[in-house]
């Protein structure tokens, strides 16, 4: 760590030239970058204050980064930091907000008159209860009802701003005239984070399990924003945790014996957990046993047990 | 800190009647003190491991306390933890899960149908916003206006909560059918934190300027539960921190001219800090200067340049 | 979320009946419980806040758990709290402390004489550099080589302690006395910590990768007092965590192939990520491969390319 | 919050000047910025997403800037971020640490031959144990006993890394080898963190409680880098915070009585609250009075009960 070396990092050109961009997300959010801090190569830099130094040619810096994010090194991510300025529904913010590790500075509607824009759904918008889990949304409701919740949904809001607004001009405090604003009413903030936990939010909310609102935020931020600021970075994460599966002890067994061409055997196993079990000559419901279903259909492997 | 006198912490007595009580807050939320760990004794305990024991005389105790509390030996108070069960509108809970530092479970609205309350404002409790600053709120509405915006908001609570309804029946997502739904709505969360971050809390949310409905939810913690769980400590709090007062570097000048008789000279120095210029002949809004007039207020001290 | 049903968290007898026992570790350091707050009951208490109460039979409870942790809902496992009394090197509290997301009250040799106790290595502990990577150790040092090791460490330790011992009697300031103390000097501190950091604390000090020291402190945490404590946690922690392992995309891409019996297409994989380079007919380094031989060895799955 | 106006934050050509460039500290320790994001300007930027822009002329940046500081809104100072590098004795590493709200990454000593430098006590630099508190140091040694203690640290020095020399040759492995370093060894790292925490962190480690060395660190941050990079927030820290002092509640009772010219009633006050027993007609030790009386001579005001 000789301080002669010193060279500033660069910081990331593609990002330079997204700064103060917007990105548009549902009918009127946006997250844009205001400023950011690091790059790629200022994680390399972190890691060989702690590794040491080497070499410095281009696929080291990458087999470092690969390294460092497969075996949850995070210290080194944490160097990067960037400062966003996103417009999100409130309902959505709820969320967000749960992201203890962040700095936030939100628009004040203690201060200042809330804005006027609420989150409006699209009639072909409306999802239905999944019914496969207590959480989340499969399919969409009819057009024709659709259509008659969206117009509801415009009404509803109107009436609510128009409220508002009375309340307003009538003098109420603001901090008091906003408590009956709808949660899809937008709100803005400043929101900054380092690195290594923008990871981790955006495996949280751009998988699969995620409310379909924060996942398109999640989305452009990981696929618009991190792919650009720090490429290395994000093909790893991609590689390694988002697209990557885990094992259970009992997974593991299974799978060596699917593997070693013992159906049987894997079969036995699933019983002795308690996976098979039969309810009138049909498999009894269980998550862990479906789970893992999942994960073979996804390697292309078949399930033992399948009929 | 020899391991053979091991004495669990007895916690608190009074806190141990209290668990699971409800202590009302507005008019359908509530705090409940779910369990807790630690006491002033485990404060005393964990100081000692740091600055070494002595005899253990409860005067010595409080000192000890009040010594650590007004030099922001923070460590010892992070000893003690307590767990709370909150029912709170939803636009509150939007200022109080701003504080990072503690651990959440909030009652979710995408596995549950929502609570089917919200935070009603009665005829004569519709504040005016203040003029004296951009924040905050000051006298209330005349009370016939008061009665038809409470009559308004009630339409409005019910409308909303029947567009919800209606949607939960059509099959809507929960997820998605509860985005119009307004700030007033009560949400529930068990939350844990420890005393050092509580204190900050309760410091920050009893305090004169916060929003009224949150204040009324920390002055129930500070003054019905924090009270009774750690005495000392919370006298300390209130001693050093809450009816504490703090002097800048210019405060201190003038005030030491003050206190020496010296008026003029105080004039003299509020006039080299620029905080007495005049436009019309009256003096100039001046934040640091009104601010000081407060304090000296409060402790009864004639304002040098009062008229 | 009935508030009349509330029934304090009964907590875990197991834990009650160790609290203030030391359980050794190396030569003279200890892990003790002071206090702590919470069970298995507790996490599903919290989790049912959000997801809705069910019947409360075990084997719900115990599926509800093992749920939680597969899926990452950490919140719930941060209800619970642990306040432990450690001794602990210096070395070894320099690695602990790394943890940030704990409270900490540690011994203070600023206000007291430095604990005089330094942890000794016995002449048979003497650990080889390990050769595989830069990190960690391999095999030991032959005894003889270790009799002198151990000898000169006493020595040396003796001699700093006699040092420290001349400035204290000479007045020294305490805090500048204790500067050149060998890192092998106990220490003691007062740590508390949510169950779910504690958790991510034991899956990564327990790990083979964490130095011996740390392992064996974390090894007493999690197999003899978090098991204890919350033993259905403990078991899905082991199941799916620590005895868990992830695959890649690509791992999971050459594992499918292996399971169908394409062992060629396998090959091609590998061949295709650059991982089967060689060098003078023989594999080159790659720690990406690396990695996946020691899953398939440990699945007792052969390795298509092995010879 | 329209976006239309975005305009890059500037940062601080002060800072920009410096990067990279070392302040020395103690005889071979080093602070250097090595990047940063931010500027008094981003604070202001930041605090007008939540409170609203106005017109943006400097005097009125810097009005806002004190408001904020001064009324403790501490989310827009955590919008700038700096990163340094650092070289420290492991001694004082040992308090830096902490500060648990940064991002580290230290020199690692497993996979690194330890750094060969220790913080070396000059012979006029033996500070004696202060009689006054039980922490701290007040006065020095003899010259003759300083040239002997620090004769003898090098001898202990010397030895102790002749000692980690051989066991490194002989194949011990470095994470066990460097178990007797003395605490004197210096370390590095690199440290990251948001300027609110900066600022708690200077506040606390450039004070007159704070030992010698760290205060060295804290001041050249403080001083040399912070008051350069954002010059209006660390003014107003300095006024408000720094040299800023807090009057509790019975502080305030008995100045009030004094600025009135009552030093009858501030005596009787003080007597009342217990701090003026005494032991054989003098007054005994009270560690409230005694701070009071401090504050009262530091702002030149007549201790009423003094003689």
């Amino acid at each position: 760590m000789s301080e002669e070396q010193f060279e500033r990092d660069r910081g990331s050109e593609a990002l330079d030239q997204m700064l103060g961009q917007s990105f548009k997300v549902l009918d009127d959010g946006f997250i844009r970058v205001v400023d950011y801090m690091g790059s790629d190569a200022a994680i390399v830099q972190a890691a060989r204050v702690s590794y040491g130094k080497g070499t410095k040619k281009v696929r080291e810096d990458e087999s470092l980064i690969r390294y460092l994010l497969r075996h949850h090194h995070s210290t080194p991510f944490e160097m990067c930091e960037i400062k966003l300025h996103i417009r999100v529904p409130m309902d959505t913010w709820r969320q967000w907000i749960r992201h203890r590790t962040a700095n936030v500075n939100e628009y004040s509607t203690r201060y200042s008159v809330a804005i006027d824009a609420a989150y409006a759904t699209r009639p072909d918008k409306w999802r239905l209860q999944t019914r496969r889990n207590r959480q989340g949304s499969e399919g969409m409701l009819p057009l024709e009802q659709g259509e008659h919740f969206s117009r509801q949904e415009k009404e509803l809001q109107d009436l609510a701003r128009s409220v508002y607004n009375e309340r307003i001009e009538a003098g109420v405090a603001r901090e008091q005239a906003r408590k009956d604003l709808p949660l899809s009413t937008y709100t803005e903030a400043y929101w900054k984070i380092d690195l290594n936990n923008l990871l981790h939010f955006c495996a949280l909310r751009m998988e699969s399990h995620a409310q379909e609102e924060i996942r398109e935020y999640a989305t452009v931020l990981g696929e618009e924003i991190v792919s650009r600021w720090v490429p290395l970075t994000w093909q790893a994460f991609k590689d390694y945790r988002f697209e990557g599966i885990s094992l259970s002890r009992m997974e593991q067994h299974i799978l060596s014996k699917i593997a070693n061409g013992n159906s049987g055997k894997a079969i036995e196993l699933a019983e002795s957990f308690g996976w098979l079990q039969k309810v009138d000559g049909k498999l009894k419901q269980n998550s862990e046993r479906m789970e893992f279903e999942g994960k073979l259909e996804r390697m292309k492997i078949l399930i033992p047990w399948a009929e």
